[in-house]
């Protein structure tokens, strides 16, 4: 249901949080995240375009989250490179339903509407402090070194 | 989120349950859902692949459902079309994940959850039992003459 691109997206946004005062270059970000490259450069240009990070290129370059992780919520990711809009009106122009919606759509819709519910309810922050035994992404070790602070680059 | 074809799947699959006692030509049903031809004819297939109808080709030939519409929820329509599945493991294969999860992953399961809860509690009948004002996918005057009986050929 989730898009590979949503997935990565998400991984992207969530170490970059962990690395929030740095710029971190693609290929640390890739290894880091389980992301091949290339797949990697497309998703950071749609999150760029989004505003969610802003980059540098050549050397000593890399991306860092643009806004603060508690600052970001997961819809915005993921609106980021998917579309997640609601169903507001009839898909078929079927004036009989309108805005109300048919039992179909309204199914739908509902379904949409729980998961932005949830994802936005959620900053990348929380994600960082949902728990201190696992975090995001992190082996054990790196679970270890974030009781305190921010990771530094691995 | 939904794709295009989950959407037309669901569409297609409603109106064959408004039908259920007929053969229903593809030409026929892409006009009533309004989705194009050789689009529905793929998405018949995948749903003929599913299990979830059945159909004759030649003169007089076309589509139905493969099971009563009470049978049928709407998990397994999407699941048809797209991919649906729980995030059951820590899709980076961290052993201190494992089937815990951490916090990224679980939300985006608890989202995938979310929506398989809505699915799987509505079969296609519940759709056409769900208003006696709105039925799904139906202009105002096949509303008001499915208050007693399926529809026939419009």
């Amino acid at each position: 249901m989730l898009s590979q691109t949503a997935e990565y997206a998400m991984r992207a946004m969530t170490w970059l949080s962990l690395t929030p005062d740095q710029l971190l270059p693609t290929s640390e970000l890739a290894r880091h995240t389980k992301i091949p490259m290339h797949y990697l450069a497309k998703v950071l240009q749609q999150l760029s375009a989004a505003r969610l990070v802003s980059g540098r290129r050549g050397v000593g370059g890399g991306y860092r989250l643009a806004r603060p992780a508690d600052k970001i919520n997961l819809t915005e990711v993921i609106a980021a490179v998917a579309t997640i809009s609601r169903i507001h009106t009839c898909p078929l122009g079927l004036p009989n339903h309108g805005t109300n919606l048919c039992p179909l759509h309204r199914t739908m819709d509902n379904a949409i509407k729980a998961v932005l519910e949830i994802w936005e309810g959620k900053t990348l922050a929380d994600l960082l402090n949902d728990s201190k035994d696992s975090k995001p992404l992190c082996n054990a070790e790196l679970t270890a070194k974030l009781t305190v602070s921010a990771i530094g680059r691995g």
